[in-house]
């Protein structure tokens, strides 16, 4: 499949799972020195391959849409960025509850530990604790850059940001690692808001998993 | 695709989104002068575009489907009063159970605020206050038109009125706007329950964030 | 569609409602003096027109499917009562998550008031009481006809019987209207889990607007 | 259908029900000596007939696609297990939120009694208490075969293994058995959760159902 008619695809999934709606949030894939974006303002849901644009990695447009009305995803300097710094080859903006809800339940950082799924984002192990840097919404999608520049330097591990009251960024080295650590870190937004509900702490306290040479039994969180 | 068929299509769409059930809820959409609505009292889900009404911006029926025991759907009058009143291309009407809820969350106005999605909402900007009047359910629909009148009225800028242990009535330039004007709401509704469950009050107080020149950060609200 | 072909087609719509799973649920439709029901321990959302049996009023299998391993489903009797007692058209019996859960806030009545949804149900305004009685399970679904059947006399006007623990018969003059009513309950079911949660009584106290000439305002049940 | 092209629809259902998600989870299909299972670190919801394997009862490969880069399932051991120690025709293996959840809301075992979705599950009847063996998750899924394998001797009636912190293995004598208990399970691992924040314990206490001549009224556990 061409990548945009892959990103229609996928948009219409990411719709089904609640990631994209009212024409927020998104996804670009890179093909060698070209990426291919959604225009801005669209239902995802609903686009069709020759509505992409494809830009050059510094933003520049190289081919754009016949539809004159339309302009580049307002999200394009923010894919730009995780693919710049971190030679990604797909970023996906999700507006998720999950992702919003996380981003305000932790103050600077999401951090969960010992769970399955943790397994899933690259470079983590079950045991690993899995930090994601929050950073301030802004009111203009573009003014968001520079901070997410910051977090990627700041977290040189980490494939994704936070966006307080916002969604997230998750990237990867081609479409399938960024759609499925997506699939990844909703799962884990998610389950910090149910295990809150529950009265059950996301994290162990920190030290006490990390590269713990027995780790604790999971247990030790449990609810007696 | 003729409006018609858009309505069945959008329809089905909606029954997936929980908006529509139970033959309640609903779309219309404008053509120039003439309003295109479903049936009452149908399964939104499995309408056919043979089943549509034609009617005029005054109410009256231009042209009618062949079955004689369809009506024009319960809500035309109030799909009309937007219509005349805001110039509304297309007017939804959803039973959501987050609209619900909101409606029981808040007294007489739902109020959010510093929430992404807030920018999909006509006029709106990351740091202003969303308000979205709730007016009192009537025994019949059609006794909500006066109303729905004077919150339009007394509210000039909104795009939606809630009612009361109901659902919300929704609108736009054309059915893309009002469809994802709708969406965003619904994450909003949705939104400020959660928030509820979860301790965190779904709008700073009021003057905290209206016009401020310098916007409190959003952390100021997450939980420590 | 014919009768069969309908039921395959509903259970499949049900099983994604989260109505049927694990063999469990089912709809009959009746035409005239017949009754078309599904066989008994399938996969609800994958059964075909061919598996389905035709039984008369008393219970007798008028025909059958040619697969010998296949029985009537186990809620046949129960189905029959609803047809016998109240002349119904088509019956559904639905395991949804929101029909038990209502089935346990409740002792012996499930009971809601001023809800949109209300209107949904057969003979109810806006104002009514929808009251729904609740029996008590048993460890055979067959030996949970006789009480489905005093449940249906001593509640003269209702279309619907919970089960403790276990879910909810509903009926309908016809398919369309079974449906609709199903849907209407289960989202009753599920909001008066949501006000729950909320803090917010599900029915105003009795007499309150019980046939009262002018009703409370809905806004008295409202968090403040 | 083929085993190949079942595995792949099931697993699009899996994905849709929330199972399987970011290449976690999966099933295997047994055909006499031979068991069918899928690749490791693929989207589960996209896959195709032609990357299956085909492997012994011993683990050994017996067929492999054409693709060098794919390796068998790393659920494949504990798979396996399910089939030589009792026989399984099919092995599910969930992410699902709800068993996640299940495992942190009990200590060495989930006990839910007196759902009629207990009834789905082989050998159980109504007033049976249903227990599910919880063991600890490990780095490795490999490592937990052995876990596994233990608490099927211990458990010798159950059919399924709640993995804490990462989900849950559920089996039966065929596909269709494993899936319809595999929505059983699923559905008592949420009803448990629900529960719990209803404030209704999930389970009689020890003796009270067991066996018991004149098994007590479910609305004993009812909220008053």
């Amino acid at each position: 499949m061409s990548a945009p008619s892959l990103i229609c695809d996928l948009a219409r999934q990411f719709y089904d799972l609640g990631w994209v709606s009212g024409t927020g949030g998104g996804i670009c894939i890179r093909e060698g020195d070209k990426v291919i974006v959604a225009p801005s303002g669209v239902q995802k849901e609903r686009m069709t391959p020759d509505q992409m644009f494809t830009l050059a990695i510094d933003g520049s447009v190289l081919e754009r849409p016949a539809d004159p009305a339309l302009k580049p995803s307002e999200c394009s300097s923010l894919f730009l960025a995780a693919i710049r710094l971190r030679n990604a080859g797909a970023v996906i903006h999700s507006h998720s509850m999950n992702a919003m809800l996380a981003s305000l339940l932790f103050e600077r950082e999401f951090v969960i530990s010992e769970l399955e799924m943790i397994k899933g984002i690259e470079g983590m192990s079950y045991h690993d604790r899995l930090v994601v840097p929050i950073i301030e919404n802004t009111a203009r999608e573009c003014d968001l850059a520079a901070s997410l520049e910051e977090a990627i330097a700041a977290y040189p591990k980490t494939q994704a940001v936070l966006v307080r009251r916002h969604g997230v960024y998750i990237w990867g080295s081609d479409w399938v690692r960024a759609k499925t650590q997506a699939e990844c870190y909703d799962y884990l937004f998610r389950a910090a808001a149910e295990m809150h509900r529950l009265g059950i702490a996301p994290a162990a306290p920190k030290g006490a998993t990390d590269a713990s040479p027995s780790p604790r039994p999971a247990s030790a969180f449990a609810r007696r």
